[in-house]
């Protein structure tokens, strides 16, 4: 159907449009929309906007992400559909690998979605069938299938779009999880080491950019960044930021 | 997909399972699931509870709905999907019809979910092939079908999950628009005459029990429920206790 540009929520809904449209080619899973409408409520609540705290977390994001010494970039349908080329260029500038996990696993939507990815640049793409799978048994979704050339072996996870079950046990694992979450309040939010309250279409130039400058600064002061960086702060400023709006509005 | 009931999101995720199984039958269209997940966000921020502002105006929408002369009850994709049995209760105990009115409009989804309510009681359903339709240009979707015996000429109408675009379009015709909405800021819940700022699945049930009971109410007391509702007040209510939530959680 064609959406009505004269629509006040015109480009919303054609962001809607495009992981329908993922459905269709088998990369998006329906109930994939319904987290995508839950994010795009938190978003609303943000007055869809990059504030100060996510600037910071996108800082310290850039720094584990270029401190890491085996980092991979874990993707779902989701952002698979919506950033393509972001999230191939952002491997392309860590050299490091993109994987494919899926809380709605199908063995076939993991190789479309590899397909798709790979048609951006397959030098990226770890793929399912050329790396063994770990189970982990205390995750209680599909997620819990990982690549032990991927996510299994790495220090950093950068994984936006999360689902908590496997966000805390990744903490457990010893791993250092870089996650984007609308929901402050979400166990992911809450549970990750940086957590950047943003939406993924909006931040993910802005992680290149910093990361490109950060690419610049010595191992010393990347590690600075990381260390004063403080997740609880930035969640506890983003919710003080809805409140008020709320209020505001009242 | 088998859902874990260890998960801790399992009751969200298990109505989420319905919208999907509503899209595989064709009665929901994919972009009802992002509209559902909004609401789920702003429910999250409720606490997942009908609170004493939704209570107030269960009470308003019962009063308006008996003292209609010509109400009428319009339905989407998501509500057939997820209450048949209790939109269908209530036209029977209101005595009025049910209409299909879609955002994402095509005639075989109108004819689908018809006979999806009508397995329930086929007297309330008004078959969109047995009444004229009425186009109002100025809806910016295809919400702008309307059909004359139904919406056209109701002087009230229960529209839970609304696009606010339509809702304005019905103030304008004169028309008393209850409507549901979780999200207290939404156009159409700020336009409403009735704002229920709860989950459809939660508060159908109240309405209906409420209605039973507002039967026996004389008509000067029903008007006089009316009369001293103030929607403005219930909004801004609801968005006090988000935003008190909010910042308790911090």
């Amino acid at each position: 159907m064609q959406i009505d540009p004269s629509h006040p929520r015109f480009k919303s809904l054609k962001i809607r449009e495009k992981l329908v449209w993922g459905i269709k080619k088998g990369l998006t899973h329906p109930a994939g929309l319904l987290a995508h409408g839950r994010g795009e409520a938190f978003d609303y609540l943000l007055g869809e906007k990059t504030h100060d705290f996510a600037k910071k977390a996108i800082e310290a994001a850039g720094a584990y992400l270029i401190s890491a010494k085996n980092p991979i970039i874990s993707v779902n349908g989701n952002t698979s559909a919506l950033c393509p080329n972001e999230l191939v260029g952002l491997a392309k500038l860590l050299n490091c690998k993109i994987e494919v996990n899926l809380f709605h696993y199908s063995k076939k939507r993991v190789v479309i979605i590899e397909n798709y990815l790979s048609r951006v640049d397959s030098k990226v793409i770890l793929r399912s069938n050329k790396s063994s799978k770990i189970i982990f048994p205390d995750i209680a979704s599909w997620r819990k299938i990982m690549l032990k050339e991927g996510i299994a072996s790495a220090d950093v996870v950068f994984v936006p779009l999360e689902d908590g079950d496997r966000a805390e046990a990744l903490i457990r694992l010893g791993k250092k999880v870089i996650t984007v979450d609308l929901n402050p309040l979400s166990r992911t939010a809450q549970t990750a080491t940086v957590t950047i309250i943003d939406n993924l279409i909006r931040l993910l130039p802005l992680l290149i950019k910093k990361i490109k400058k950060l690419k610049m600064v010595d191992a010393d002061n990347l590690k600075s960044l990381t260390i004063n960086y403080n997740n609880k702060t930035c969640l506890n400023n983003s919710l003080k930021l809805i409140s008020d709006r709320l209020k505001k509005s009242g």
